[in-house]
C-alpha cells in the first residue's frame, strides 16, 4: 500500500517526459560534506549502502579534497573500502587536483568528479583562482582518467545565480559546460547552488547550454533553497535532461552561499518521476528508510516533504 | 535590490505561459481555520489588510459557518466589518447554507464560496452527507446570491486523492465542477487536499475537468504537503489555467486528513510565476511582511521557503 500511494496517485506518461530518468544521489557527498558535527565512517558506510540498496544507480561517495577544507571527508578512503560495491552502480568521489585523483584511484574509485564554477567572483572566493584557471588545473586529472579508464563528471556550480554578483549569463554557463565536456567528462551536471533559479531562468540556461552539448550528457543539480527546485525539474525534463541530483532527506547546503539550504530531497523527486510513469529503479520505501537513518544520526527532521507525509502517519495508518 | 531578486534571476516569457495569472488569497479562511490557538480579530484585520496592500486581487476573509465547527472563525461578522476594503479587491467567505449566506451578506459580502468534494468518503466523513446532497443543499445559496448579484465561488477538494478511498477518478472531478459551474458558479477552484497529486496527476484531472469546464473559469488549489504544488502549479499553467489558490506563508491544514501540511505559500508561487515572466499585480516584499507579521502572530517560522531565504539575510545584506 505505502509503495501504491509513493508512486502518486497515478501514472501519467505523455511524449513530453523521458521514459527513464537516472537519478544521482549527492547525499553522502554534497550532503554531508558541510556538516558540522562529523559523521562515523560507519554510519557513512551505512547509508550509502542502504542508498545503492534502493536502487539507486549513481551514489556520490566521498570527496578527495583536503581534510583542512573539507573534515568531514578526512576518511575518504576508509569509506571507499568498506562500501559494498553493487554490481552495475557508479560511486563517483570528488577529485580537485592529481593528488586527490592518486588517492582515489588508490582505493579503486571508478569515476571522479571534477568543479567548475559558471560564476568568476564565486570560483575566486571558492577555490582562490579564475573559472579559467580553475578548469586547467583539471586537465592532468582528465588526462590520467583518461588513460586509466575513469569517468569523469563535471560540476558547474551557480548556473543560476551568485551570491556575490547575482544573474548569471547562459552564455557563460554554455562556455564552461562545452569546456568540461572538452575535456572528456561524460557527464556535465549544472548546479543552482544557491537555489535561486525559477523554471524560467531554468529553461533559459538549459536552452543556451543544449546548443553546444548534447542534452544526453546533461544533468541537473537543484537546491531548494526558494522552494522551486521541482518545478525546476519538471521544466528540465520537458526539456529532454534524463538525469536528476538529488540528496537523500535533501541533506545539503552551501557555507559560501548565505541562505543555501539543501539539495532537493531524492524522496520528492522520485515521488514527483513516479507520479509521471517516469521510470527511475528505485524503491522509495527503502529511499525513505535511508532517509531517516541519516536524520537520525544527524538528531534532525528529514527536508523531505514527501518522507514527512508518507513515511511514519501514512505506512503504519493505511 | 530586493525586489530584482525577487523577481528571479532573469524573466522568462514564452508562449506557453499567460501573461497573467490571478492569484486567490486564501490565508486567512482556509490558513488560519485549523488553527488551535485563536487569532484576534485585530490581527485578522491587519492581516487581510496587509494582503490587498500587497496587490492581491482576492483576498478569502472568513467563513461563515457556525461557531462550534469552526470557532476560529467566530468572530466573522466582526472581520467584515473592520476590514479595509480596496477597490478592486474581492474578499469571498465560505458560506455552508443560507444561514450562513444572510449573515455574510448582512456584513456587506460581495462574493461567497460554497465547496463539495470530489470524494464520496470524504464529504460523508467531513460534512455528513453523499456529494450530491452536498450540492444540492448549495442550490438556495446560489439562487439567493444570484438574485442579489454576488458571485459565487465553488471549491472541489480532494480533486487527486482521497485519504479513506485513495487515488479519484479524474471524471468524477468534472462531474462535480460541471455541477457547480451550473450552479452558477464563475469560477471553480480545484484543490488537492492532501497534497498528494503529482503533475502526471494533475495533468490527467485537469484535462478531464477542462472538457465540461471552460479553462478560464478554472482555478487550482494545492496544498504542499510531499513538495508537489510548485510543479503541479506549472503544469496547471501550461494546460491554460490562469488562477492559483495559495496562502501567505503557506498557512493551513486539513483536520480531517492525517499528514495533510499548508498551502503552497504565495510568496512561493508569487517567486516562480515572476521568474516566469508573468504579471501578478502583487508585491512580493509585501506578501512577505504580512507573513512575516502572521508567523510572529502564531509564534512559528513560516513555511515559505522563497521567505525563509529573501525576507531577513538577503534584504538586509543585499
Amino acid at each position: 500500500m505505502l509503495q501504491r500511494l509513493a508512486r502518486g496517485t497515478r501514472a501519467f506518461s505523455t511524449a513530453q517526459y523521458p521514459r527513464y530518468v537516472k537519478i544521482v544521489e549527492v547525499g553522502p557527498r554534497d550532503g554531508l560534506q558541510n556538516e558540522k558535527s562529523v559523521v562515523s565512517t560507519a554510519d557513512k558506510v551505512t547509508l550509502i549502502n542502504m542508498l545503492s540498496d534502493a536502487g539507486l544507480p549513481v551514489v556520490e561517495a566521498t570527496s578527495f579534497v583536503s581534510p583542512k577544507w573539507v573534515p568531514q571527508m578526512g576518511d575518504n578512503s576508509e569509506v571507499m573500502k568498506q562500501i559494498k560495491r553493487k554490481e552495475g552502480v557508479y560511486y563517483p568521489v570528488l577529485t580537485p587536483n592529481l593528488m586527490g585523483f592518486d588517492a582515489a584511484v588508490k582505493v579503486n574509485a571508478q569515476e571522479v568528479a571534477i568543479f567548475g564554477a559558471a560564476s568568476e567572483s564565486f570560483s575566486r572566493k571558492n577555490i582562490n583562482c579564475s573559472i579559467e584557471e580553475s578548469l586547467e588545473r583539471f586537465q592532468p586529472v582528465c588526462e590520467k582518467a583518461k588513460s586509466l579508464g575513469i569517468r569523469v563528471r563535471g560540476y558547474v556550480s551557480c548556473v543560476l545565480g551568485c551570491p556575490y554578483e547575482g544573474p548569471i549569463d547562459p552564455a557563460t554557463v554554455a562556455k564552461v559546460a562545452k569546456t568540461l565536456l572538452e575535456m572528456g567528462c561524460y557527464e556535465i551536471s549544472l548546479g543552482d547552488t544557491i537555489g535561486i533559479g525559477t523554471p524560467g531562468s531554468t529553461l533559459e540556461m538549459l536552452r543556451a547550454t543544449k546548443e553546444v552539448v548534447p542534452v544526453e550528457q546533461l544533468a541537473v543539480h537543484f537546491h531548494d533553497t526558494y522552494g522551486q527546485a521541482l518545478a525546476n525539474i519538471l521544466v528540465a525534463l520537458q526539456e529532454g535532461v534524463t538525469v536528476v541530483d538529488s540528496a537523500v532527506a535533501g541533506l545539503g547546503g552551501c557555507p559560501y552561499a548565505k541562505g543555501a539550504s539543501g539539495n532537493v530531497a531524492t524522496e520528492d523527486v522520485v515521488y514527483m518521476l513516479h507520479g509521471l510513469g517516469i521510470e527511475t529503479g528505485v524503491d522509495l520505501a527503502k529511499v525513505m528508510e535511508a532517509g531517516s537513518f541519516i536524520s537520525s544520526v544527524l538528531n534532525r527532521p528529514t527536508s523531505s516533504k514527501a518522507a514527512r507525509a508518507l513515511y511514519k502517519p501514512l505506512a503504519s495508518k493505511l
